[in-house]
């Protein structure tokens, strides 16, 4: 089970200037149960849906037969998606799989196939993919919810030519399309062209979705243990249903950031994880809290401009990095750890057979990598908490599909109370739509027209 | 040449209300002169050393005769360095070589060497490495300018046993160390044991040594044109001699930025190119910035806690991310967009042959994904400005090692300029002195007594 620490919020542990005073906490108690009556209301009506994520056992059967059905005939599953379609599933191969996964052989893969996600329109990644990939042994997992996306559609004309010209009509045995039920082009064209296809959920949102079959198939397919997320992700859920406050983490969590920001500046939230394993997981979590917070407007419409602005640093390699700026820049930065007890393996540092080491490296030999990974954590913390910094850590026992599922609802439902604290809908994103609407009239998109009027080109240039 | 446009940054380009008012280009012009002379005037007392970096005939001759010999002896490259030590090559890396290099096989790679570089000592990861590289052909690079930094003499320890194991005394022909010229361990170990050796300039820093044989062994190792590298970065350097501000770009990004985070609060500085290839330049970015004016006193002495938090994000991927937030959260934001003019190669987006379109997608076929990723650049950049965010333009006329080493080298010099804007030293990092020290203390190294009455240990948990 996943711990929060937040003794590191508070000014007595920090260097008793910076921080929050310990009486907050009874305060942010008092105000949660208006909070979580909110969540419960919203829940009901249709907001929340990600939290039915954890019951879908249909669903995940059917995920299942597919892998290893259709899924086994393939080496390589290319994932065509971009945003909450491609970075939870980024966060699940390199949390869960071995590092460099691409890069081993089918031996060392146990057979499982290789796993490209391609989630921008760089015709020079386009390309590249395209050519070290082979068609006739690729599955290729189209992901958009709305089924309309820019990107991922253009990307996936790019893809059924390629395939078209190598395989002909088989091409349509390697494509599965996640998508609306309903809705869409993506819908529409799997229907016509007898593409496989699983759903998205209505009520589930794209930076909801890593553990729907957005991030789940893909999972699979590379032999990820799905139950494990979602058995994870079920015990994140089952402690926020807790009405006090200290005994719902993920709600706590959001409450103290909140805080933290709107009553002490500190609106830079950075998830730094010491371990290789989750820097994709801490870009994931950047999508989530930047989208949902990130507002112009409250829930009754008044203009706020508000929403903290998510970092993501990986511990050790960013003490060499960020965390100067953490430990002596401005006050306005909560960070968040994450340590993990149980790396499941370690690597011992060796005092060299037939020399003598320098003096001032003999500290090492004898202590593993694991060691000092954690010696370093413990250090950054405790050195940030001396220059009145603010912090809490998230403490994993280990990095399995169990704790990864729950840390990864843990976030989701964190997000989801932020919502409520901060006063936004957490479950929109209308600022991006004017530069998509630029977007589609630079392209020619019929019914958008240029807009007159708009920002003057730059002319100031050097 | 790479163009810095910046009409962006000011009000009348946005929506009236917000981002700098035009007269203060002429305020900050005139303050110009002042910065430019404390600049020649630290570089002639020998602070700016990376300014000497454009011109290193016989290093350069060095590295190059050492990897046309040596270097092509072995398939892959294993850097062993954190920090400074890893991000310009990991930037190099990815900007100038194809996607996914370490993918491709031996004549995708024109038979150059994969490229590997540990950054981290989480176990996992140095173990995953050992397992799938082959001893027999790899070359090491140790590189630590201080010679002693902890994670990576620890990585080395751990490799240097993994290479006798294999090699016997063979091993030493596998390392290369690049460090301090006299100092520090590194260098004692390779006058014991007879390795071969580069210098970091003693005056150049970490995140500063990108063109120093740091990064430029393992470029010349792949194939990276490094005579490309320092000719673009002299550019940079010959137009940094500019007294008039708005002719020397690099010290009017620094200018800007400055205003910007101390007069206006937008502190948060957003590198955000538009090509997947300059995703690991972002983050090379963001140690320079963070690490040279994060800082806790001024060159006066005076606590000041100061400091701008860079964030790194990708055109177009983050618009489905980070770009939320920064149309619509506080206006605490600067985005300095990275275009690409022309990317070397294009892709098509083809009309399926046999069917018609859904509706909603009849306007992508006939474009290209470079257009796409244009379109989108200009759109958010016009949108960010419509929404009154402040943004400027850094305008690459190719990706090419002269492009990448001018961008290189046009931060660097951007970076030297901002010390001076905001008061800070940007060589040194002392806030990262304590957590060392306390790490130090719990793995037992002599001298480092664990400090008493230091911060307690959390004790809330939830």
């Amino acid at each position: 089970m996943i711990k929060l620490l937040y003794g590191r919020m508070f000014r007595e542990h920090l260097d008793g200037v910076h921080g929050l005073e310990r009486s907050v906490l009874h305060a942010l108690g008092a105000r949660f149960a208006d909070v979580q009556s909110e969540v419960r209301r919203r829940r009901s009506a249709g907001e929340y849906g990600f939290y039915n994520l954890v019951d879908q056992g249909p669903t995940v059967r059917a995920i299942r037969t597919f892998a290893e059905g259709l899924g086994q005939a393939h080496d390589h599953v290319l994932v065509l998606g971009i945003g909450g379609s491609a970075l939870g599933t980024k966060a699940l191969l390199s949390a869960l799989k071995p590092p460099a996964w691409n890069e081993l052989d089918d031996e060392a893969r146990e057979f499982f196939p290789r796993l490209t996600v391609l989630e921008n329109v760089d015709p020079v990644s386009v390309a590249a993919a395209l050519q070290r990939i082979d068609p006739r042994r690729v599955l290729v997992n189209v992901i958009s919810k709305s089924g309309g996306t820019a990107e991922t559609m253009a990307q996936y004309l790019v893809v059924r030519s390629w395939l078209e010209q190598a395989l002909g009509p088989a091409a349509y045995r390697h494509l599965v399309f996640t998508t609306d039920p309903s809705r869409g082009a993506l819908r529409e064209l799997a229907q016509r062209d007898h593409i496989a296809t699983l759903e998205v959920p209505p009520d589930v949102g794209g930076r909801f979705s890593v553990l729907s079959p957005v991030g789940l198939l893909p999972a699979a397919l590379v032999g990820i243990d799905i139950d494990g997320l979602l058995g994870g992700a079920a015990r994140a859920l089952a402690r926020s249903e807790a009405d006090n406050l200290p005994q719902n983490p993920a709600a706590l969590y959001a409450a103290l950031h909140c805080e933290a920001d709107l009553r002490h500046g500190a609106g830079i939230h950075v998830l730094m994880p010491y371990t290789d394993r989750l820097r994709d997981f801490a870009d994931w979590y950047r999508q989530l809290w930047a989208e949902s917070l990130g507002k112009r407007v409250d829930r009754q419409g008044r203009t706020v401009n508000i929403g903290p602005t998510p970092v993501a640093a990986t511990g050790a390699t960013d003490q060499h990095s960020q965390v100067q700026l953490f430990m002596e820049g401005p006050f306005d930065k909560v960070i968040t750890f994450v340590a993990i007890d149980d790396f499941g393996q370690d690597v011992s540092i060796p005092r060299p057979a037939n020399a003598a080491l320098p003096a001032d490296l003999d500290y090492l030999p004898g202590h593993t990598l694991g060691e000092l990974l954690r010696a370093e954590y413990e250090a950054t913390a405790s050195a940030l908490a001396q220059m009145g910094r603010m912090s809490c850590t998230l403490r994993f026992p280990d990095l399995t599909a169990d704790t990864v599922g729950e840390g990864l609802m843990f976030l989701q439902l964190a997000t989801g109370y932020a919502g409520v604290w901060y006063g936004v809908d957490p479950f929109d994103q209308p600022g991006v739509e004017l530069g998509k609407r630029l977007t589609f009239a630079a392209m020619g998109r019929k019914g958008y027209d240029a807009p007159s009027g708009g920002a003057l080109p730059p002319t100031d240039e050097a």
